[in-house]
């Protein structure tokens, strides 16, 4: 295998979907749109999470989520029992969505007409943080039972993100996950970090989420 | 991005790294040494599994572990505390293992000496589904939390394994997870795929899943 070719082609692949990435960015800036890329291990709780958000804020916001999935349309029909836009891209065996897919995605949404985009990435803790897809901000999901090794790693997912969202706290009874272990591992990777620690059995956390994120959405609005 | 180029080049990485698994496959033919490739989403225990299979086997056969991560060794200092010899590849950003990597790790170790090698790879339930390494098996863990629906989010994964282990089922008491729809899920993707339900914490299953690996290391040993 030649690895010299291979990097070549994918800083090559990388920098046509930074270009693209950056389109995106001023058009939902113009539209006023706010764009949150979410990523997450397969069944870390990215669906759930979202639909709790829309359950406290779909009344207050006007919301459509693009659902990024290899195959299957099970978390768009979901969504859909919100009442909530939701536009389904199936990536045929990609492990990621990248900024022409979005692209596309957002080019069935009447932009003008939304507060704020959610996408739910495929799930993987490696490849998708590679791709900007001109979102306002990153954040990533990370389970209680998952472990809390997971940033020594997947170093580059917990460093590119915003907000780290720890998801099924109700499970740290019957799991020796070392939150303050967790903690120190992030931080160390990235200073700058939120880290809100929430459960959707319990509701644990979701306040505090859905303040940033109404915070954040009323940032792009005005 | 030039879907068509890419595609071409996938495919000759994929075809190099055909040709040198069946080399790997040969080499290890020829030494009588069995082994198995483990995939999973991140935190889904394949470490567990691989220690508690140690714990019960490593006395019987000459195990060698091959440690796949982006980075860090902290599962292969875990290993190397069994007293059982490990690996550590790191690939540096690379979201799977493939056969140039594997064929690395062989080359250190001499596998005269050796029945059977466990190649725990990255954590990620897309991307090393395509990659051949000579393995005998391919074997992949889905833990309890993250889901039964999983099957339908990441087809390929349950399509081209041998064997499922669902592990972590001392949590079924505290989840939803449909343990019938997940294997109605599985066997239409892959009717003659083997399912040992295991938890590393209780104990259960492990038995099972042991009494398979045996005649496995056996078959290949005679």
């Amino acid at each position: 295998m030649d690895k010299v070719r291979l990097i070549n082609i994918k800083e090559s692949i990388l920098s046509d979907n930074r270009d693209l990435a950056d389109q995106i960015k001023l058009e939902l800036g113009r539209s006023k749109a706010y764009m949150l890329n979410l990523m997450a291990s397969p069944g870390a709780g990215k669906t759930s999470l979202i639909i709790e958000t829309l359950r406290r804020m779909k009344n207050d916001y006007r919301f459509a989520i693009i659902e990024g999935d290899i195959e299957s349309q099970v978390d768009s029909e979901k969504i859909a029992a919100e009442g909530v836009a939701a536009v389904q891209l199936q990536t045929g065996g990609a492990c990621h969505l990248d900024a022409p897919m979005v692209k596309k995605a957002l080019d069935t949404v009447d932009l003008e007409s939304l507060d704020a985009i959610i996408i739910e990435n495929v799930g993987n803790l490696v490849c998708p943080a590679e791709f900007d897809m001109g979102e306002s901000r990153k954040v990533m999901v990370l389970s209680v039972p998952e472990g809390d090794d997971k940033p020594l790693k997947y170093p580059l997912m917990f460093s590119v993100c915003d907000v780290l969202v720890v998801s099924k706290t109700d499970y740290l009874d019957n799991s020796d996950f070392d939150m303050d272990a967790l903690v120190e591992r992030v931080s160390r990777l990235n200073p700058s970090i939120r880290i809100f620690k929430t459960s959707c059995k319990t509701g644990e956390g979701l306040d505090h989420w859905c303040a940033w994120l109404k915070d954040e959405i009323e940032a792009a609005v005005l």
